[in-house]
């Protein structure tokens, strides 16, 4: 305990925080520490120690390898240790009786060859993927223990209770870890999945709404900028990075004692596929969060014409995930048909409102009038009238762009005498001055903002089906309309 | 060998393509083989085992499980395991020369209290995530070493000897492992880590060209559609997933020996900035990507009049991504000013292109014009008829939405009493068939197409930022014209 207060302020911090992040980690620690106690009985007292003798240290060292956060893990890593020393004890010994012959040449020989041909082996095996996945460690043990029971059985002659005994505290040592993750403040891989796929979901319905309600109302951005920046950040971040937290939880929960109404299993596997629909959804939202930071924006006036359709389908994008996360959580169904329902009446809504201002986009009738667009179409007086607009436009914008263009070779210059520092902090700004003097047309970053909206919502069905999936092989509950409303 | 015969195909020809699509791997397998056959020769041979005796095992246990695929990952390994064995050991003694009073009892608790403490205290520090990245391991055996002495001691006296014997055969079979990673066919991880860096550039720029190639020569997508989308999605995807093994490579070369020239330390670490930066870059491509596979296509005709442009600026944007993977490759500066200006002129042909064109967006129009746009503004006589055309064909298109929508809770009762399979088949359809009813302005997937064109160079910025900051700090060459050419 005095050793943290030696520590430097911010080391101190840091050691505090990890405590207060997830408490659950001081109780692992004191469970850890205990087992530990707890094993070094089997050689501090006299009876126990009489039974096992010197290879209680093995019950020691498996406590100190096996014991993993999650219970999850612990049986994982256990199992396998089990399994391994046991494969590998069977192994060895029949490779002995082969070997056994007279003339100890011949018989180092022999365990020479094994233990390279095993070795090559067992490491070439690891690399095949579901090994790795899921059998890595026993193969590591497997090895071990071979190479350990074949290589004394050169000089030991009782091997067979060198290995009986490996496996007798390797026993041990693997039951006390279970008890005690199993048991004692257990913390399960797959509650954990459960919970980290409902925050995702939950974390994504907000950002997608926090996004959406900046976009329109940037008046408020200036004032908390970066915390709802942070806000939005934050919750895809989490979604994004989630790919091989998703997968390690998912393999160790497939190792955990299934809990579920009805003995039916727990289709782990679903929730890691339900990650990675949800993963692709957030590329959508990232650019999504993209149109805010972008150096071009749409003046406010063409966007408060489509704010409110806009808010709305976000809102029902919304509220789908936070209703499949409320369907996850509560293991119930979800109601498919009033989401939708509202869901294509938001699409709809939008569609109007783009339609009925067609000032955003006139492609759209084009389009429609399906005759095939040549320049040589007779143009309405107006259509001429803004091409001479913009034409006028394009070459004050060119003038514009000139002095970018300029500063930057002069830069450039300044660049080769005075390299470093000044350059840095000169450059990054190059493009984007550039991007903004050329004034896009300023409908376009809007007209993205609009199409990555419809898009996720296509998207979504992806999620939805995944989630549908989850709750088909889970064997969740019918949906109920008063669920919904809690 | 003849076991691998015996497994069934599909299992046979996984074993072969994970040594086929890296032979390092069977180089390695045989590696491992030798380095324990190596380290067995401490116990089988006569001359070698009457110095070390029977604790050879301990070198036989720290080759199978120290030795790692990479250079990097044998060296952090094995350091971890000697530092933390040294440590254990010197602590272990510390304590014992504190116990050292009489009683059995009394010293019996004294060591079941240090091995709690020192069991609680190890594991709760294994969760800071400094010392989990970079001393996991580490922290792991001096707790194994420390609770093997100090349990040990309770009955040995001779503990000295055991902890000098096991630091003594840890240091041999680090040794070993040492020689065989860093001197026979290394694999290093600084090298994976730059390879990977300059492929991922190249797959992004490959997966940018490509499609943006076929958005607009889609005729040609329905031929090799396959080869094509999985070309793009592979590149990508293996962008999106990089993370967790950029940051296990880039924490393994940093306990690699640099090679560079004039003794530069290289900045690992800065390479997983560049992998960070470019992962974000990715999320536009995936969103542009999505472009492709939307339900709503803008027609032929109006993609026509803008695919010069658009495919301009996606291949300078290429090229840039390009020249940086040459950069990096043949470690010299890139062309900054040369490359700006080509991407500079692209964005402004692509501008240019869009504002003679107005009958794509006219918003900019009206957002250069400068005067608040209210629905009472007097309009030209071409926005009312295409008003009044909107109008008519919004009822057409809502008239088309009524049938989904009633196939739709249809198809929702006849789930109720026909749950499954046939459900999951209809369903996925569904909104995208409203999406596609509602014919939204087909303009506006083009135009998110072109502003994520525009997003990407605003993001590639970062990228390049990073990559010129790896340049600084790893000194690469200046940059000479020739090079650029080959």
């Amino acid at each position: 305990v005095y050793k943290v207060k030696r520590f430097p302020g911010s080391m101190r911090k840091t050691i505090w925080n990890v405590g207060k992040d997830d408490p659950r980690r001081v109780v692992h620690s004191l469970k850890v520490g205990l087992a530990l106690t707890l094993v070094s009985l089997l050689y501090l007292m006299e009876p126990l120690f009489k039974g096992i003798g010197e290879n209680a240290m093995w019950a020691v060292m498996t406590v100190v390898v096996v014991m993993e956060f999650t219970a999850g893990g612990t049986l994982c890593k256990g199992l396998n240790r089990g399994l391994g020393t046991l494969l590998a004890g069977s192994l060895a010994f029949f490779i002995r009786y082969l070997a056994d012959v007279p003339g100890q040449i011949f018989h180092a020989i022999f365990i020479g060859a094994a233990v390279f041909i095993l070795g090559a082996a067992a490491t070439y095996v690891r690399f095949i993927p579901y090994i790795k996945k899921n059998y890595d460690y026993g193969v590591m043990i497997f090895l071990l223990t071979f190479n350990l029971i074949i290589v004394s059985s050169y000089r030991v002659d009782n091997v067979w209770s060198i290995g009986k005994d490996r496996i007798y505290t390797i026993c041990i040592g693997v039951g006390l870890c279970l008890v005690m993750s199993l048991f004692v403040f257990p913390n399960w891989s797959g509650e954990e999945l459960h919970k980290s796929t409902i925050s995702k979901l939950e974390g994504l319905a907000k950002s997608i709404e926090v996004s959406v309600m900046e976009y329109f109302y940037d008046s408020e951005k200036q004032a908390n900028d970066d915390s709802s920046e942070d806000l939005i950040y934050k919750c895809y971040e989490a979604v994004l990075d989630s790919k091989s937290k998703d997968e390690t939880l998912a393999i160790q929960a497939n190792w955990e004692p299934r809990y579920s109404r009805c003995c039916h299993r727990i289709p782990w596997q679903q929730y890691a596929k339900v990650g990675a629909a949800l993963r692709h959804f957030s590329y959508t939202v990232v650019a999504l969060h993209g149109c805010l930071q972008s150096e071009i924006q749409t003046p406010r006036s063409i966007r408060d014409l489509y704010k409110d359709s806009c808010i709305r389908l976000a809102q029902e994008v919304s509220k789908v995930l936070r209703a499949m996360a409320n369907s996850i959580r509560k293991k119930h169904k979800f109601s498919l048909q009033i989401l939708s329902n509202n869901l294509n009446e938001a699409l709809q809504d939008l569609d109007g409102v783009l339609k009925s201002q067609p000032q955003l986009l006139l492609g759209s009738n084009n389009g429609r009038s399906r005759t095939p667009r040549t320049p040589k179409t007779p143009r309405t007086p107006n259509s001429y009238k803004l091409e001479e607009e913009s034409r006028i436009l394009l070459s004050r914008v060119k003038s514009d762009c000139c002095s970018p263009v300029g500063s930057k070779s002069k830069e450039h210059s300044r660049e080769q005498t005075k390299e470093g520092q000044r350059h840095k902090v000169l450059r990054p700004q190059l493009s984007k001055i550039i991007i903004t003097s050329l004034e896009f047309s300023e409908a376009l970053p809007f007209a993205a903002f609009t199409s990555l909206l419809v898009e996720m919502v296509a998207k979504l069905d992806h999620v939805m089906d995944e989630v549908e999936e989850l709750g088909r092989m889970s064997h969740f509950k019918e949906f109920r309309d008063d669920d919904d409303n809690n």
